[in-house]
């Protein structure tokens, strides 16, 4: 069956909104890619080496793919992700790929169709859907194209007309990838580091008490004193912040802040060190934490992101076997309004503070994320995250927050992806529903064309840049 | 005023999407019904009798009808319904029908008012809709249609062109009826009872000491033994999958899951048993015996089916008065994700094992359900149910489980009805969203019209028969 | 750039739906406003005088408004809203205004751009859309234009054709107000007030303990006799009564409600007056108050409405320096089936009691409040209130509710609104928006173009009439 990429894919069905939609995605379409969030490994910037094969590029490392083949009954094995702990075989690269294409039809309707076949069409020329018979020869169809010099990192980045690519990265990490590129006169591109503190900050992770330590160790001061942990961080982030950053991240299981004295903070962080903490004790650490980070952000510059709501490794044995990131973090119930205001009391409207919130919780978004982003100055709305990065979810999101904090409060377009080379086409989706959702607006007469132009415009370059300081 | 059926009705209104839409619905339209979920008594197949008037057929059991006749102001007892308690008088059959032509208006728009104006125009050939005029005129007609062999409830059964209809049944009922129709060389259609053993498992709900003592004393064992109820549970779920049982059904308040240690579960049974367990072990006992039953499926291959998050009988009034399933069974927000830990940790890959959850709070459906069903290979998405079993519900929620889990995650459609000629109207109102939900995606560019056709075929009969091992 | 208000504006897309639903919409547009809930100050009417200026019109009381350009990054002050606590300088009408010219674009797309929109181009002929450069040009045009007879705000009640406009007021207010415009014979509108006892009845609020003291002055009993202080909550409502009120109007944390013995609730009462009560005697109080106040509707026949779920007031520095009401209250999570439970179990079904249910957590339309309304016949489903009074969430609100509960539950629409000015476009908008769902229902086949024609005319005229009393 043949592999189609309409030109006017995701374009509204109605005649007359279609031609305004596609004249607004027409102005943009070919505009420069910031992407001031992802997951993106800069060492293959740094190294430049071809990709390995197709299961590598698109299957092995997206757990939105995986998770659909392993909810059809594959082991996660069958699809090529390492078992860690148990050692079990694994599938070769091109058994999982044919296993993969032979279940091309999971992903009809899906947001990981949408981008595998935008890709495939797109950067590789298929013209016929994956399956069984065809799976062979798209692997070698993949691999010989990877092998191009236009297949490599470098040069797509550039094909890609990426203008700003952020990683995201352990606070202790010393950042050499980024020094290289940054430090590269053959290399033009920004690529950004991201300062992720969670595992330092949450008592409650596994391994807390040894990063502890190794700030404590990095910054010269005793492993129990609270006050050398701020100064750490701080440190820290001044690291990032010489190597380009221009954001932290917190991806804390819920947006809980709480304001504490500093004696109490101490008290509760040497009673996390020494084990004696309880549940509620660890829970409002970590709540002080995200209101010292805002504190710090403050003080720093760095643009605050919070993506909440989110129970990691659901299913233990998958946890056991393959480890963290394989499909079974799944989306709860978060709230926004009650937990977050303590920090914004404190820091709601301090001069140059940006909060960017995230959800995977749609309900949150016309209830709370757009009347805060509509009164706080800091406060700006995450572009659909996870799972509702997806055509539909994005329109609801669009139609959720716009009429009560309109368009300006937005974080533009974040693509949030380890998957290098969905990159274009994830953000082509977003302007294509972009020009969706304006044409729409247009043709009910609620804003003319000429706004939407500039609208559309600030969404796609603009915005990110405003929001991330870039 | 003109009963229309339209026979385009709830395809888009976009001409270009109506067309594929259209083309989609011709290709199920036809296809036999599969109904592996319902409320049909089967003594009606057993018996054969005619249906005795308009009132007993559309009104009297089918509480969505009733409850808004209630809301504009009518007891219950004026519109059909018996008085239990009180012994008032009812209104008669003829009474009740007119006063619910009179109201007529009240039901459109709703789902109710769909499917009535499908079964008075396709069923009975009613070209008016009903009002104070006309009612005393349809009820006649009605009336001497039901007298037709042709109305008789088998000959309903092979005109609906029904594969399987299930039950849902009490755990000690000896299914006789069951057994007569299986027997019946006369009789070719497929009636499946259903394990729905709530009051047998919740130690909160009224004479579950009675229902424990019962599977005792069928299963010989001492009414005090938690070994022996299991013992009894499991052989009462073997007495069922020999009369055809394909699944076992769930409807507790909130889906929690809890795994006890079987001494723990036995002392907690005790305590129950002996009137001295507090509301949180009553909670606990429960939780626990959710997961047990998810065992027991496990083990005897039982689909399990959950119906949560309903606050039954609101109205104590109207619960003396009238008893349960008399339109005061109100939706609560319900949880998913974090309360199924404990049962998906332990069964969630496990082989053969379906769980397929139902919600009447659709808020879970993006955040929760579909993300579970995205990576667990027994979790399957319920079709919309209750209230939200009616056209633009239906939409929303292919809407916001599809991009995540894509079509097969499904549990094909469920009419989930007590009313039995309202079974194909109610699966061609499915398969006509259906045809318009996947006729969008066609014309958005974002699956093909041939990928459109086999998902349609897939959804209508091959989901039900997979999910349900039909 | 040309300010537009297209005639078809609002109304679907699909040529063929739109012209359905421009039919719907023309039968309806010229019909009587019916305001049954609102913010204006009746003083605008008693006496008469012009408005001053373009901010105190558009900028300075609305909240709406303000917030936005707070959110953009100016002071409250610069704006407009004088400040209370530090005596801050505040900006000149003019210059407020000039500000939200050159920010006209954060509107768009905003349920507030829209009104204005309607408003500036209807009302005042206005051609351009507002910037930096016509600022001043526009605030001129305003004021000569208030300058004249026709703007005055009697005059502008006659053009607007309001047949009835509730304020909402303080239980110990005089009144005096509606007198005089009752007994005026040359005014001929109906302007009724509203009782809103919530700090009267929240004993968690500020100055509770002084407002109980002025109702037992009022009453001539002693201040701690819970007795004497229902005697005067009832003695008030009938003085209300008597002004022409129909209501009663509680803006409630969240919906909760208790019975509690006579005796408890007068022990609850003393400690609560006392200073000894903790936070859960406080709550547990106010939602025994809420039950009472609604035995009191049942008794004296004003209808309930509760507009609950709004965190008020959640930026403590903003409230110090301008008051309440200045942009940060914010929604959250909100439920209703549970919270109600003991107040309709008890009052659900009395004649003659209408319950009217607001939300701003819109999940709660097709999970908790139609079901409600569907059964109860006191309850009425609210119409959609403050961030989700804008056009797509109104839709959302028609496909949530509708399917469960039809159209006869509903409130009809309320502007409540303070910005007298903006009554005309925002009912206009409601119009609109009613023709454009029932169109989409007409074109899918659900229902026939006379039905829907039936319809929008009870919503818009019959509805609120019945519901409220009028």
């Amino acid at each position: 069956m043949t592999l189609q990429n309409d030109p006017d894919r995701l374009l509204p069905a109605d005649p007359g909104t279609r031609d305004v939609a596609r004249a607004l995605y027409r102005s943009v379409e070919a505009l420069p890619i910031i992407s001031p969030h992802g997951h993106v490994d800069p060492t293959i910037l740094v190294e430049d080496t071809p990709f390995a094969n197709a299961t590598e590029l698109f299957l092995r490392h997206d757990h939105y793919v995986t998770r659909l083949l392993h909810a059809a009954g594959f082991s996660l094995a069958d699809v090529g992700v390492p078992d860690l702990a148990g050692g079990g075989s694994v599938a070769a690269p091109r058994d999982a790929w044919r296993r993969f294409c032979e279940h091309w039809h999971l992903y009809a309707g899906t947001a990981s169709g949408y981008w595998l076949s935008s890709i495939l069409g797109e950067q590789f020329g298929v013209t016929e859907q994956p399956d069984g018979a065809n799976a062979d020869r798209l692997f070698d169809t993949i691999q010989d194209a990877l092998q191009a010099p236009a297949f490599r990192p470098r040069a797509l980045f550039d094909r890609f007309r990426i203008e700003v690519l952020a990683t995201t990265d352990d606070p202790m990490d010393d950042l050499a990838a980024h020094a290289v590129l940054a430090a590269d006169p053959t290399f033009s591109g920004r690529v950004l580091p991201t300062f992720r503190p969670d595992a330092y900050l949450d008592p409650a992770k596994a391994g807390w008490a040894e990063r502890v330590a190794s700030l404590a160790a990095w910054n010269g001061t005793p492993e129990g004193s609270y006050r050398g942990y701020l100064e750490a961080l701080a440190g820290r982030r001044r690291h990032f912040i010489e190597h380009g950053a221009v954001s932290s991240d917190h991806g804390v299981p819920q947006p809980l802040t709480l304001e504490l004295e500093e004696t109490d903070a101490a008290a509760l962080f040497d009673r996390a060190l020494s084990g004696t903490a309880d549940a509620a004790d660890l829970e409002r650490f970590a709540a002080h934490m995200l209101f010292e980070s805002a504190r710090m952000s403050v003080e720093d510059g760095l643009v605050m992101t919070v993506h909440p709501g989110v129970h990691r490794n659901h299913h233990a044995p998958t946890l056991a076997r393959f480890g963290p990131d394989t499909g079974h973090d799944l989306p709860v119930r978060t709230d926004y309004v009650r937990p977050l205001r303590p920090l914004l009391e404190r820091f709601g409207s301090a001069p140059g503070f940006n909060l960017v919130l995230f959800s995977v919780d749609e309900t949150s978004y016309s209830r709370e994320i757009a009347p805060l982003a509509g009164f706080y100055p800091s406060v700006f709305i995450g572009a659909p995250w996870w799972f509702l990065d997806a055509p539909d979810a994005v329109l609801r999101f669009r139609s959720a927050v716009t009429e009560t904090a309109g368009f300006s409060r937005g974080s533009g377009f974040i693509d949030d992806t380890r998957a290098f080379l969905s990159i274009p086409a994830r953000h082509d989706m977003s302007r294509r529903l972009d020009a969706s959702f304006l044409a729409r607006l247009v043709r009910e007469g609620r804003i003319d064309e000429a706004t939407a132009e500039r609208i559309i415009l600030d969404l796609v370059v603009d915005q990110p840049r405003r929001v991330f300081k870039l």
